[in-house]
Order: C-alpha cells, then sequence, then structure tokens
C-alpha cells in the first residue's frame, strides 16, 4: 500500500478496493499512516464520495479497529436507537426502559453534549451518583439482567473512530455524510444489534439543517446497517424547535421520568411512540404501528416503564428516590420567568440559539473537556401553534445567579421576537421514514399492518 | 486564524485572502500550523485551485519564508531560464554561459536529478572538482564579478518550499498547477530577476504530457511573475523524444561543450537559440528574434561563450581542463552500440524509457538521497525523421559492467521496437510562444521585429 497514490486515486473520483480501506484504518490507528496522509485523503472523500462497497469497508474496518459488546448465542433481539442530535431531545431516557420493559434488549451507548445539544450521558449523570463508565464485560452482564444498559463509548470500542473524528475535528471534515455515516453505524455495529431506529434531525437546530442532505444521511446509514446485517430504519424528524418543554440536564431528566408516567408534552411523546413503534416492529415484538403504539403505552400505564428505570438507575449506582421524587435532582437557584410580549400562535423557537442560552449558562460544554452544570436549564411551556396572552409566562430560565438568568432572559427574547417576527411554518413533527426498501411520507404511514 | 475553517473554505470555493495566505505558509513554516492541516488545504486546492490573487499570495508568501540572491542597485540585466524538465534537456549548461557572454547577469539556481529527468547540477558535478553549493553572498560575488552563476538552491532559499514540497510529495498533491507554480516562481523571484524564460515541456516525457495542462501552466506562471514585476516568457517545447544525442551526466556535459562551440545536434541548438533570442530580448539586449540569434552565434563563433563556460568551471572549482579537452570527464568502460533493427524514418524514442535506462545504470536517483555515477549513459545518433537503414548503428550504452550494458541494450530495443510501431507523429520541436499578452504558435512568430 502507497498511501500517496491511494489519496491521488480517490482525489482522481476512483473507488479504493475493501482491502485498501481495511489496511488504510489498521495502519492509522496503529499509527504507521500518518496524520497528514488521512487529512489528504479525508478531503478528498468529501469531494468524491464514497461508494456502497468503500462506504461499507470503511465502516466494517473501524468497527475492527476494537472490541464489540459481547452477545450470547440466542436471547431477546437487541435494538438500539440513535439521534443525530437536538435541542431537548431526551426521547434515550424514555426509550431505553420503556424497551426493555417490552422484551427488547437494549445496549444503549451514547455520548455526551457538545456544543448547542446535550449528550444522554450528562443528562442521566444530573442524577446523584449514577454511572455511565463501565468495561464492556459489565455493560454486558447488566443487559442480559435487566435487559437494558445505559453507557459511554469505551476505549475499547471503536478506537479508529475516537483518532479520526479528532483528526476530522481540525481539519473541517466532520460534515461528510460518509465519514459521519462509518462514525455512527460502527459504533452502532460494535453493540452487535439485529436492529437499530435512527432519528434524523432535520431543521435549523440539527447538523443537517436541509432536508435532502438529512435523507441523504439517513439513507446511507440505513444501506450500510442492512449491508452489515442490521435491520435499519430511520425516521426524519423536526429540529427546527426543540424538542418537548425542557432543555438542560436534570431538568430533562424529570422531564423524562414524567414521560415514563404517560404525563409529558405532546411532541415529545409522539416522537417517543414513533420511534418506540419502529423499535418494537424491528423486534418483532409488534405487527403493526398500532398495535406497538397501545404496547408501549400498556407499560408505560401499569408502571412497569417507571421499574424498569428504577432498576436502570439502581444497576448503575444512582440516587433511586430520584425515580418517585425528582424534586430530589439539583435545581438552580434563580428562577426566572420570561413572557410573551407578542399573543398569538406559539411559533417555533430556534433551537440553537436556545441550546446556546443553556450551555452560557453552564449546561453544556464548548470543548470535550468542558464541565458541566446539571441544574441549569430553560423549559418553553406551549407548544409550537398554541395560542398565546401577550402577557402570559411562556418560558422558565433556571440558572445559578440572577446576573446569567437576566442575560439568558435576554437572549430568550431576542430569540422569541425574531421567531414571532418571522412566523416561520413549523415543519412537521414526524417528517419521512426511510427503509432499505423505500421512503414514504411519516403522514402516509398505514397503522394497522 | 482558525484553520479548519480556513480549510472548510477553500473546501467550498471561496478564495482566501492575501492575509490567510501569509498566515498559513507562515505558521506551517515555523511548525505552528501541523502537517495534517495544510495537507488538507492543499487537497483542497487541488479540487478548486486558487484565483489570481491567491496564488500570488502564496507565492509572495513562500517567497517571504527566506533569504534573496542579493543584489545591488543597477547593473546589467538579470535573467534565468528554467524548464519542466526533461530526458536530455542540457540548454542549461549552455545558456548560461552563452548570454553572461553577451553582457546579461545569469543567475542559474537549478535542482539535482530525481526520477527519469537529470538534473543540472549533477551534470556540472561530473566535471572534476565542480561545486554547485555556495553561500547565498558568494553567488551573488560570483554573479558580479563573471555574470554568471550556476549553483543549487541553499537552506536560506524559500524554506517554506522544501518543507512544503516534502508534505506534497507523501500526499499525493504534487501535481497541482497553482502548487507547481508557486514553488518554482517563488524559488526564481527570490534570484531577484529582471526577466524570465520558461521551458514548459510536453509530450511523454514531460511532467505534463498534455498541451492543455502544459499551457495552463506556462500562462499561469507567466501571470505571477509579471503580477511580481518579473517579466516572464515561456515556450512550450517538445519532449515526446530526448532532447539532443545525449541522456547522461558526463555525457551531457560534452555535448553542451561542443553545442557552445557551435557543433551540436540540430534540436538541440534549435530550442537553445530559441530560448536565448527570449532571454536577450527580455534583457533588452536584441530588439528582434533574428537579430538576438545572429548576436548568439557571434559568441558561439568568437569563442566568448567557451571562454565564459571556462570561467565558470575556474570560479566554482572544477578542473579548467575538461573544457578543450571534454575526454578527461569520467566515461563508463563498457560502450555497446545499438542497431536500428528496422529501416525507415527514425521514430520518436520515449523519453521516459530512455531516463529509466540512464536511471537503472546508475545514472540518475530515485529517491533524494541516491548516488549518481557520473559515466553511465546513452546516446541517440540520428534525429526525429532522419533516415536510417537496418543494420546502422542508431545508439550507444555506456555502462559500468557488460551485464548492464545488456540489460540497457535490450530495453533500448524494446523501447525503439515499440516506437517503431506505434509510428506516432512527432511534435513540433518548438510549438507556443505565451507571453503575459497573447499565445502564438512558435512557427508564426515575427523574426525580424
Amino acid at each position: 500500500m502507497v498511501v500517496p497514490r491511494l489519496i491521488e486515486r480517490k482525489r482522481s473520483g476512483q473507488a479504493l478496493s475493501a482491502e485498501e480501506w481495511h489496511a488504510l484504518v489498521a495502519g492509522y490507528t496503529a499509527g504507521e499512516v500518518p496524520d497528514y496522509q488521512l487529512a489528504a485523503l479525508l478531503v478528498a472523500v468529501m469531494f468524491r464520495g464514497l461508494d456502497a462497497t468503500e462506504l461499507a469497508a470503511l465502516t466494517e474496518a473501524m468497527l475492527e479497529s476494537g472490541e464489540r459488546l459481547p452477545r450470547p448465542v440466542g436471547g431477546a433481539p437487541r435494538i438500539d436507537k440513535h439521534s443525530t442530535g437536538g435541542v431537548g431531545d431526551k426521547t434515550s431516557l424514555i426509550l431505553a426502559p420503556l424497551l426493555a420493559a417490552c422484551g427488547v434488549r437494549v445496549p444503549m451507548m451514547s455520548g455526551r453534549g457538545l456544543g448547542h445539544t446535550g449528550g444522554t450521558l450528562d443528562k442521566l449523570e444530573s442524577i446523584p451518583g449514577f454511572t455511565t463508565r463501565m468495561p464492556l464485560a459489565d455493560a454486558a452482564k447488566q443487559l442480559e439482567a435487566i435487559g437494558v444498559v445505559m453507557f459511554g463509548q469505551t476505549d475499547e470500542i471503536v478506537p479508529a473512530d475516537r483518532k479520526l473524528y479528532a483528526l476530522r475535528d481540525v481539519t473541517g471534515t466532520v460534515e461528510s455524510i460518509p465519514l459521519i455515516t462509518a462514525s455512527i453505524m460502527s459504533k452502532k455495529l460494535a453493540e452487535q444489534l439485529d436492529g437499530l431506529v435512527l432519528d434524523v434531525k432535520v431543521g435549523s437546530g440539527a447538523s443537517m439543517p436541509d432536508l435532502g442532505d438529512a435523507r441523504d444521511l439517513a439513507r446511507t446509514m440505513v444501506h450500510v446497517g442492512h449491508r452489515a446485517g442490521c435491520r435499519t430504519v430511520a425516521l426524519i424528524t423536526a429540529m427546527d424547535r426543540p424538542l418537548g418543554r425542557s432543555a438542560g440536564n436534570a431538568i430533562e431528566v424529570v422531564e423524562s421520568i414524567a414521560a415514563l408516567r404517560g404525563d409529558a408534552a405532546g411532541d415529545l411523546m409522539e416522537v417517543t411512540m414513533a420511534l418506540g413503534a419502529e423499535m418494537l416492529m424491528l423486534a418483532g415484538k409488534s405487527e403493526s404501528r398500532s398495535a406497538a403504539v397501545a404496547q408501549l403505552k400498556r407499560v408505560i400505564r401499569s408502571g412497569a416503564a417507571l421499574d424498569k428505570f428504577r432498576e436502570i438507575v439502581q444497576w448503575q449506582g444512582g440516587d433511586v428516590a430520584v425515580v418517585d421524587d425528582p424534586s430530589r435532582l439539583a435545581v438552580a437557584p434563580v428562577r426566572r420567568d420570561v413572557r410573551a410580549g407578542h399573543a398569538g400562535r406559539m411559533p417555533a423557537l430556534p433551537p440553537r440559539a436556545l441550546g446556546e442560552i443553556v450551555v452560557a449558562m453552564g449546561g453544556g460544554r464548548r470543548t470535550a473537556e468542558g464541565i458541566i452544570d446539571p441544574a441549569v436549564g430553560l423549559e418553553v411551556l406551549p407548544r409550537v401553534g398554541q395560542h398565546v396572552a401577550g402577557n402570559e409566562v411562556v418560558a422558565v430560565v433556571l440558572a445559578r445567579s440572577p446576573g446569567e438568568a437576566g442575560i439568558a432572559e435576554t437572549a430568550l427574547l431576542r430569540a422569541m421576537d425574531a421567531a414571532w417576527q418571522r412566523r416561520e411554518e413549523p415543519l412537521p413533527l414526524l417528517i419521512e421514514r426511510i427503509t432499505n426498501e423505500d421512503t414514504a411520507p411519516y403522514g402516509e404511514l398505514a397503522w394497522d399492518h
């Protein structure tokens, strides 16, 4: 393998062989192929793309750079969900116990927040004592014991991705559909899944704001999943406004626990049910969307979903009392009500601006090493399109100090004013469903077969 | 300067500012911008190109990374020639003394051979004692004293180019017109020239075999030269066969000395005269092409050109007796005549194959550290198109051993057979002349004004 010749071939639009991708990834992970050659190759990939065979080979080569989550022969179906990230998106916290309560094994390996979006691990760690760091063997043990584990990527999982992502970050090569796909799918495949549901966000708060790009990414990931023997379905959902009421860490755990009691904002429940139904169908536990939703509602009503969450907290060292008394979670001392200032139908508030307000208050990180304050955050009370009066309290800010609350309030008012003036038509919450066979508008899906 | 954002902007087709190019080159030379970021940027440049302002800024930034050849105020015009490289191309050895004999200052900073093409420095060093390594101050002193100096690039000249070239070599980013232009022109501008003549080769033995590419490169270099205040003219010349009779090191010095006596192969004299005439006209020493050629012939006839070569050899520590007795140069012990095997018009022999034969015998280098045997080489006796008989000796191989001579002969016969079978129409020797104003077929140029 003469790397400059591979770079030249990729640059001129030719495909590299599966063997060449394997040799490149193995050489890079072992430190034999230097950063500057990989950087040159990554830029060539951004211009020329990867064909389906190349992308499958890259993903597999990355997967093979590390360990997989052990899996016993047979056993219950293993299904996970992955979101491309958004503000207020706490569906992982709800879906993991909910699906486990339905008899599905959910090995939920998640990430931390960076920039304007939060991370599942950070949210969970706002529960006192809750740990998400564990060896792969322990994660596998918990998964078999209670059907669900919520943990962070360990050093053993896809080391090539960690090294490659760090290089992409400093060479402006993050925003590439094949590179994003290989990064996400290699980690998900390391969980040894039977099925995977992808929540691909679109809208101003999404990493791919444009529907066309999001659809390309979704189709590419679905295809790579299928090639690797993991049935994969993607839903394209709205991220032109935050999902649910809350954005922050402890505050999102509170909302998630409410959802597990069947008592959460309509948009959050709608997305959670749509993703959960796909997971149940992939697991072979439901034959139709309507049956799946009924089953999910049943385990919420029975308390089984909340019990499963309690089990997770217990197994992972957290304060179980939180589940029945969420007020035990840290709450920032200053609570500031924010009034609409406009009367009429509530517009879609820009998720990026709201996410940045949470980060500014200390609730997110700007660099991978940042420390998070779990107690701060904000709530938006009305749903998009709901009628509000001019003097109505539409948002609540939770901050460390009156000064920070004031800054957050000002930023929030500015974002709201702009949204009220733009009056953009909000996206449908559930936009499309993409399988390996077709792409269908979500609203036209059959519910009963 | 946030380098990943610059890479993204270049990747998306935007131009970077002159300040940004200066900061990038300065940062890279100082080791503050890492190789992997430059590598990513170079690939983006290969896809997106550089606009005229960017290319001028990159060239200037590279030039400013080092020293320039000192130049006194006023004095004779300083003119150089640069070739993109070919097999048998020894015009530098002839032009430097020839033009100096006409009163032009020729600061000929040259390179070494790599791959199938030879290098001026290697050829000169086949003269016993001849040194091409000297401090810039010494080169400037010799230039003012005798009007000409033939030396190698020192560490003081454009250090950014050495570092960038090494990176391009290992990232498959050598073949880029803007990057080649910045590399060549920054070094030539460091000579503080009044004028520059470029010999841009086309044909199978050239670094840019295609006429369109060669023309783009020529126009780009001419434009960058003019922007930097150095009048620049390019000739596009044929490299679909070797130039002159000989390819090797000592053997090319012998042919160059013959040329300085007015006794060399027609094609070599034709290209030398065409380039020399451009140099004289740029120097303001001749008003027309025909007057320039007459002047060049005059200093050859008078012996002034050969005397100037003698002066160069003396100043640079070489054995002056070589000039009058070239048989003092090293000659490899085995001389093997090669017969045509075909009768008819001599075809264009592939320069790359012939160059590789010389390299295989030890007369060139495969890596920058290789050692050269000056005594080996080959001669092709008839000119392209000349009638030869089937049993006629058309080539001579000079080798270290009978075994190596045999291998070279076999390879040469194979190359000749293939050329005889292809019977490709040779390119015109002098193809086009490119100035900052226009591009003209060489055959249609005016000779008398």
